[in-house]
């Protein structure tokens, strides 16, 4: 890998050749509904359609298809979406795969991790030091590390479903078009980002965050780096304290400024998403749909596409979004 | 229309034509952990994903492109699924669409069927004769009646989902299956069972309804049309009291006996179409998923292909069958 460029579209596009067949090409949904809301256009990429409910199993299958040759398995960190991805990548290939999650992790995610093939490794997350433990795991055991999104082959992957974008999107006439893509550590965006510029080069994209964790839209805005303090909260599967090494070049050289959305607007967008698209999102993947709808002022053009993540939600929190987004969905 | 073949693969192929770039071609979709609780591969095409929600949209496009010359617009009864997809599909082919409901229809109904462009005249349940009234109007006006299920390019238009099944399943190596749909009047049952006769002919059409609402399952039992007493129930899209003129001579002669599910099943079924596939559900969209979950001995074979036939549903019930089916989801 050049270290000056690690990630390009040569790598997406061949990423794009091992996933055909594999992953799935997600539909690119609209409702009238929807477009009057927004007072234009809503095209939403259904990554929730995805395998495992996420658009990580695309990185993930990108990564497991090009290990080096030497690796005996894969390890991921992680209790959430991205474990997902590598556990069912991993089994649909016939790799061992070990996921180090914290011992105080939900139940129904070890056993959702589980029943996807890989083998748990839990670790107290007060005593032990994970980076170290996993170190440890992959050098006896001859584990590659598949990192979320400071990867070449992961941002590749999730490339893959830029390129889609751009064939879907010029199939419903639309070629011009913001597109919101909902962002952590940036691996979507800048993966995006990278096939629009060379399939779609009037379409740009917009990083969107919730309020209170927009890292990325205060690195854009300054031009440098900000970091933000590790919290939690309820967009739970985006909320990283500040883009990724990899990531962070490819979204100051391509993206326009990033947007941000408060929890109101992502539970709204997640009660509309179920009642006009039928579609199950979780708040991490609602955000592009909530800056779409909400923030319409912030946004130029007839059309504008969304991507719709992810849709792994707990029970609680979907009824939640049903119970506050009512007013607005029943109008 | 020759009398004794109302309906053809012939229509169902120029149907599809006519639907190509204005119907959605669902997605095909599946999960291990569903096909671990069927005991094999279950495959679920996402009709709830098509436009307005239900496959609906497929007979209206095509029996609104078929209109004899004299139509000056449409006519259809229904404050349901059918409605609307008269409404959308006569919106965007600039027609004029009539839509006679009862006015003690729910608020959102009338809501979302006028927000889809058509008019909506209301009747007195109590005191007028929908049909009557309907009659006078389509005279009036000069508008063509578009029934439900009874009507040869509406079945022409349902038979297009078995068309991208017999192909979306071809293309998972599944060739040999039974396909499971969702059936009241069995507009969808008919057409797909055509289809299948002539592209999978080792796929057969197994109907499903709901427990109490089997006239179907009945009638090819018996091998005549049985009418059960015309009632509500959960599955409110499909409790028709008989299966229809036009649709039962084609079901009795292509289709496996019927399979029946509980309300609890159904449930069930819808929590885990949520979990596991991310697809909002309707009780009666989701009597397939139901059978091919929860009555895996009914079934022969290592796959099983299910109708998921829409997603309008009520938030009330949507979060019933969220907490009814909690134990078996989170499992």
């Amino acid at each position: 890998m050049a270290g000056d460029v690690p990630v390009n579209i040569d790598m997406i596009r061949a990423a794009a050749h091992r996933l055909s067949g594999h992953a799935r090409q997600t539909p690119l949904l609209s409702s009238p509904f929807l477009d009057e809301i927004a007072g234009r256009k809503v095209l939403v990429k259904a990554e929730c359609l995805q395998h495992t409910g996420s658009f990580k199993f695309r990185g993930a299958w990108s990564a497991l298809t090009a290990l080096p040759a030497k690796a005996q398995g894969v390890l991921a960190f992680s209790s959430g979406n991205h474990a997902q991805g590598v556990a069912y990548a991993a089994r649909c290939l016939g790799l061992p795969a070990v996921i180090l999650m914290p011992a105080d992790a939900p139940a129904i995610k070890i056993a959702n991790t589980r029943g996807l093939g890989a083998e748990v490794v839990l670790y107290d997350r007060a005593n032990e030091d994970r980076d170290a433990l996993g170190a440890a795991l992959a050098q006896a055991r001859g584990l590659e590390l598949i990192q979320p999104f400071d990867h070449p082959q992961v941002i590749a992957g999730q490339g893959t479903t830029g390129l889609e974008i751009a064939a879907q999107a010029r199939a419903e006439g639309v070629t011009n078009a913001p597109v919101l893509v909902c962002c952590g550590g940036g691996g979507l965006s800048s993966g995006i980002a990278l096939a629009l510029e060379a399939d779609a080069p009037d379409m740009q994209v917009r990083t969107v965050e919730p309020e209170g964790f927009d890292d990325v839209a205060q690195s854009l805005a300054k031009g440098a780096v900000v970091t933000l303090p590790l919290r939690t909260g309820l967009c739970d599967a985006i909320v990283t304290p500040a883009p990724g090494k990899l990531t962070w070049p490819i979204l100051r050289r391509l993206c326009a400024p990033g947007l941000v959305v408060t929890d109101a607007q992502v539970l709204r967008a997640m009660a509309l998403a179920y009642e006009r698209l039928k579609l199950v999102l979780e708040p991490g993947g609602a955000v592009a749909l909530a800056a779409a709808l909400f923030q319409p002022e912030a946004l130029e053009g007839d059309a504008v596409i969304v991507t719709a993540s992810g849709g792994n939600v707990d029970r609680a929190v979907f009824m939640r979004a049903l119970q506050a987004g009512g007013e607005d969905a029943d109008r």
